[in-house]
């Protein structure tokens, strides 16, 4: 019940600069940070209750002074990433959650209707209000940037492949795909909707690559295209409810060749549910039902391992990344299922 | 960072009947459940993974149903008290905490303006407001039916004393008052803002009390009344910096004859902030400050001692309720201190 507002006492400290005076200046008091970040006294030893609680702050009775304890210890990098999460699920999330009861009923977004006056998905609505690109944009280099090179390292990308990457979005995914699995005549095709394009040819002339990596618009659910040796789906399973996962994978299928392999980089549930080291069922259910898609959600490798296999695939690799190679404060447990085309 | 979201997750599934239908039903499948609370199977699944994950449902693989687990020990009577305490938490405080830094800086509700237009105080929403008062005077009758009777027990009111009930609100303490230290000769004041006089009134009037009951309209900042024997003053001065906590106790000691007797109910935070099983810290800070005064929060009862101390007052009584007494899901840990005016 007190998760809202730990959540946000937390943050509270870091928005109002508490936590960047306490690390130029250790031993302020309450006054002298009200002083210095324009809150009143009352309202900061107030907020700064649950920090020493938690033994982030260590307060000193005699002196009335306050300064970083564990806090201190955290590498600058870590924690600019743990805020970056933090402001996402602010912005994104946190009022939108109070209509997750309606959005389940509805299979919209009733959050970002009533907040944002938007009609269609978080995806669509950071193109029209800037605080939500920013909180979520931020996030998702972040996470690109961090989890591409595990991908990458994990797969196999034939020589001279003609390689789709689904939703590709503005072709990111085609770039990393080019630097990290560059071999003579290596084609990457980044698919998706049509208005990405422009983006999309900008960034590959941008990184001096337009002779190997092209862009193709469409839909997903119409028709993808074909005669690829081997398609990319990151990011983009955990997004759909099953009807629409099997359609995307019955596509993949089809667009391949016959032999050829898909790869998928996606959020995964443990196998046992009740494993208390993962935190993607703590989120993700309601965030993607509440806050981005009106529906959606990660499941089991097990499950997504089952629904490859009713597409025509065979399943080559499952893996999960290993938890202790992931930050603590990095919610996505990411796992990356390999799969050749059946027949 | 998952609190907001592991707090929607759990309420969406009580919003949306789930849980009521297992109860009557163990065994529905995610397809039966959404059938029968009116969303997609998929939404179901999703969101009683959380559930599934904590113990509180029981999964069955062979047969895809779902029953209670921990859920189906917990009596309805506490069920419905925590209800009670997550829907006063979603509607008063989910979305406004996003405004919590702006509430710091500015000393206002941040969060009730944006989201209702609202100038004041929760206090004052709730008049104009109907959901902030469901949520609102639904959990406060519950709280205050549960902590009078404690509250009453161990206070002494002499016989025939004049007792002076600050910020009595409608009279609900005055009734109590009278009904718990009933003696010949007992009167008690209401005294809060003079918008309550009627419905006060109203109130002794239906207990048949109005002889030994009476109201007095006034802002206890200006000037309270004088010549009581006792003043209570109960689930008041945690609304107030504490500026304002000493000008309502130079107040009440004012009010009071010589030798006579304060008796303060207010929750605390632990003399050692940092106890795990008092969870005043995690939340009455943002509370009080985003949702509903933006200021106050309560103190250590070491504090509210000192404070009294330096308004003219003895300590004779300072004690926490047993925090075994009180049940997990309520947050609130209650302190009871009387004094006596010296001089």
């Amino acid at each position: 019940m007190v998760g809202p507002s730990r959540f946000m006492s937390l943050l509270s400290c870091f928005e109002l600069g508490i936590v960047d005076r306490l690390r130029d200046s250790p031993g302020l008091t309450a006054a002298e940070l009200g002083d210095a970040v324009g809150a009143k006294p009352d309202a900061v030893e107030q907020l700064l209750f649950l920090l020493v609680k938690e033994g982030f702050v260590a307060y000193d009775e005699k002196s009335g002074g306050y300064a970083l304890d564990a806090l201190a210890r955290v590498a600058e990098g870590d924690l600019n990433r743990a805020l970056r999460y933090m402001n996402l699920i602010k912005v994104t999330a946190l009022r939108q959650l109070f209509y997750l009861t309606e959005s389940a009923r509805t299979g919209t977004v009733v959050g970002l209707k009533e907040l944002y006056g938007a009609e269609g998905t978080l995806y669509d609505a950071v193109a029209d209000h800037q605080d939500l690109n920013d909180s979520w944009l931020g996030l998702m280099n972040t996470v690109t940037a961090n989890i591409d090179p595990w991908f990458f390292g994990n797969i196999d990308v034939p020589a001279g492949a003609r390689v789709l990457d689904l939703a590709g979005n503005t072709g990111l995914g085609a770039i990393h795909t080019y630097r990290y699995k560059s071999s003579p005549g290596l084609r990457v095709t980044t698919f998706d909707l049509p208005e990405k394009e422009s983006d999309a040819l900008a960034n590959f002339r941008a990184e001096g690559l337009e002779e190997h990596l092209s862009f193709v618009g469409g839909n997903v659910f119409d028709e993808i295209p074909k005669g690829f040796d081997v398609v990319l789906i990151k990011h983009f399973l955990d997004m759909f409810d099953k009807d629409d996962v099997r359609r995307i994978l019955d596509g993949a299928n089809a667009s391949l060749v016959p032999g050829g392999q898909v790869h998928i980089l996606v959020p995964v549930y443990p196998e046992d549910i009740r494993s208390a080291d993962n935190y993607n069922v703590d989120f993700f259910p309601a965030f993607f039902i509440g806050c981005t898609m009106g529906q959606g959600g990660p499941q089991k490798l097990s499950v997504y391992q089952r629904w490859l296999e009713e597409s025509g695939f065979k399943v080559t690799k499952a893996v999960t990344k290993d938890a202790s190679e992931i930050p603590p404060d990095v919610i996505p447990v990411q796992a990356l299922i390999s799969a050749t085309k059946v027949g």
